[in-house]
């Protein structure tokens, strides 16, 4: 297990304590990365419906999936073993029948069908299926949207929790520099990909890495002018630009970073980016601390960067941690205009002023932490744009 | 663009008459294999809404997707630019305006919001609030359940989709040799994820891979009797058995397979499993041909393990072949009794014949195409339990 079983159980009474305040009796949580958080279960088993069962009279939640991985929920998690609740192979990816007509028949067979029961709406792992199903099988319950109930607990991290997340930012930072360090002209795309896989699974001596929620995104060239795209088996050419956004992952707990790197020379426009955008991320840096709203922090990257021509509508970082594929964001809140969230010691963020320009692009990113008095950067890497000389390996960055 | 656009327009030709069939005029399609088949999108920009709009009287789908991921639907897809559709940020994950509020509009817009609408109900990406949200944009709607429509399409596979699986093999093969090379005593399991995904990814020098769809699968020890754990930094101990379940990649193309190692001198249960399960799937690959049923298949393996006290409840396979997280399988038919489905030449399955026990597991797999006359196999490594000797490197399997 991840965690003591007694960091289990706060994780359980505050889930509770919001539920009460929600008035939900019953939360049927889909979200892997809220299923480890309570359970401490660890599969990639997602694929299929699973759930975990909060009920607020009940001490312990109660995990149901597929019959297969019920050995996993019993070697992973730390429920007793009668509240796994394996459905039959019968239920498995077809139309006769739907895992949720399993969940509601439990349910009832519990006497919990008549409450009021909340729901991740707005889930990965909970289709409009799910919710058509459930509700036809429950027809006497009360649904809530409950998206993202556990995901605001989640938000101010335990310390073993911000120890997890330093551990996978020692996998990051070796990840970036080995990424850096062989990137050149010449070199294939997948080749890059697979060095900073490498790195970011073995991790160090002490500790090994997990697969990060979003693989490498490695755009180059003109792919640089969106964030999304991950690599090809394509050769780097003299004169691209590559990003690099990556995560450590250690026990699911994720650090991301992202960094840029310049084969060659750079246009005087990529330097001016770079340029305009560390400034911003410092400003940023320099002024986050406990008490302050998220948006503060976008109004100091605006003022920041105001006195250049270069704008930005997207947001500007979310909180990050625990996670599952696809994505290692928490889905709360959103350093953006309008994000009243209060910053507090031990909320954690991916801090990210990415600018994808029409044919070109630039990132630099830290993973904090808000500290009493400031925030710190997870790992430790210079913010800059990194040149490498197109004709040997040497980093001059 | 990884096809022919004339590849791309059969496929939509083939949708639509799916369609017509169905009565269905418009096609919401957020499957994210299902976006590139039709469109070549691709970017891991599916952790956020998106959406390819089949039209029936229109020659070209819509893409409609964040702003900051259209430059990348204009890099990677067939589609005239007027047809990438961006929504701006302010949709992105908050509680104030849904990503579907955005398509109900766009589809207002171009007078579709009257006519009877497909949506792919049982999909991680279209999320039960999608549902409700699309259903109050578009209240003269009729809303089809249209799940799995597009994969249906995707069950019989070109002769270019076919090589791709067949380079997709060739990384399999070389990730699971290495994998076996380096599994032994005293080793990290993270060491060989890190391993087995570097060779899954650099290819080979002609081609390069792709992220698969699903992480190694690596369980090992008492963690053999459920197949979807991945792997921990612990070290493997002499006597551990290890199953792999991997797939290589190209682009997006799958090929999975899977073997077990043991590490010293199995046990005669583990040996007996082993010789039970091979000669089970041996059996399999000696009777598939075209124009029998998939069931047809688990009948003859019931058949072949029936001399043996094992038995086996959940299904022995499922079609595979383009995927993103979280899974590989395609979701259509199914290898297990009432699957009616019939074999036809360039159907591809994964055929896994896994048995998870109480306390330990064997896992045996092959990737396979069915030609005119049978099937072959995509990768080509010996069906067996693999040995490891404890006290060396040795391969003695």
């Amino acid at each position: 297990m991840f965690f003591a079983t007694a960091e289990y159980k706060e994780r359980i009474r505050k889930t509770k304590e919001r539920m009460a305040a929600r008035g939900i009796d019953v939360l049927l949580i889909t979200d892997p990365a809220n299923m480890n958080y309570l359970s401490g279960y660890d599969g990639w088993s997602f694929y299929v419906h699973q759930m975990l069962v909060v009920i607020n009279d009940e001490d312990q939640p109660i995990w149901i999936g597929r019959e297969q991985d019920s050995n996993g929920a019993k070697l992973t998690s730390w429920l007793y073993h009668e509240n796994i609740i394996p459905y039959p192979e019968s239920y498995v990816q077809t139309d006769q029948r739907h895992p949720m007509d399993f969940v509601a028949e439990i349910l009832r067979q519990i006497g919990q069908d008549k409450r009021s029961i909340g729901v991740e709406m707005e889930n990965y792992y909970f289709t409009a299926k799910c919710y058509e199903r459930l509700k036809k099988g429950l027809p006497n319950a009360v649904f809530h949207d409950a998206t993202l109930l556990v995901n605001w607990v989640r938000l101010v991290k335990s310390s073993t929790e911000i120890e997890y997340m330093k551990r996978a930012a020692l996998f990051v930072e070796k990840a970036m520099l080995d990424g850096i360090e062989i990137i050149n002209e010449g070199v294939r795309e997948c080749d890059v990909a697979a060095k900073v896989l490498h790195t970011q699974i073995t991790g160090t001596e002490a500790f090994g890495g997990d697969y990060p929620a979003i693989m490498p995104l490695l755009p180059s060239g003109e792919k640089t002018s969106t964030p999304h795209l991950t690599w090809t088996d394509e050769r780097y050419k003299h004169g691209d630009t590559v990003i690099l956004e990556l995560a450590g992952c250690y026990k699911r707990y994720h650090s991301p970073l992202a960094r840029t790197v310049n084969i060659g020379k750079p246009s005087p426009q990529m330097e001016h980016l770079s340029k305009v955008v560390v400034e911003g991320l410092n400003a940023c840096l320099d002024m986050i601390k406990p008490g302050i709203a998220c948006e503060e922090i976008e109004e100091a990257w605006k003022k920041s960067i105001e006195k250049s021509v270069i704008t930005k509508d997207s947001r500007l970082g979310y909180p990050t941690g625990l996670n599952y594929p696809p994505d290692w964001g928490e889905h709360t809140a959103s350093i953006r205009k309008g994000d009243k969230t209060i910053l507090q010691p031990n909320m954690t963020f991916h801090l990210i002023p990415g600018i994808w320009l029409d044919h070109y692009g630039f990132e630099a990113s830290e993973s904090i932490r808000i500290t009493e008095t400031g925030c710190e950067t997870f790992a430790v890497l210079p913010r800059e744009l990194f040149i490498k000389d197109g004709m040997s390996n040497k980093l001059t960055g």
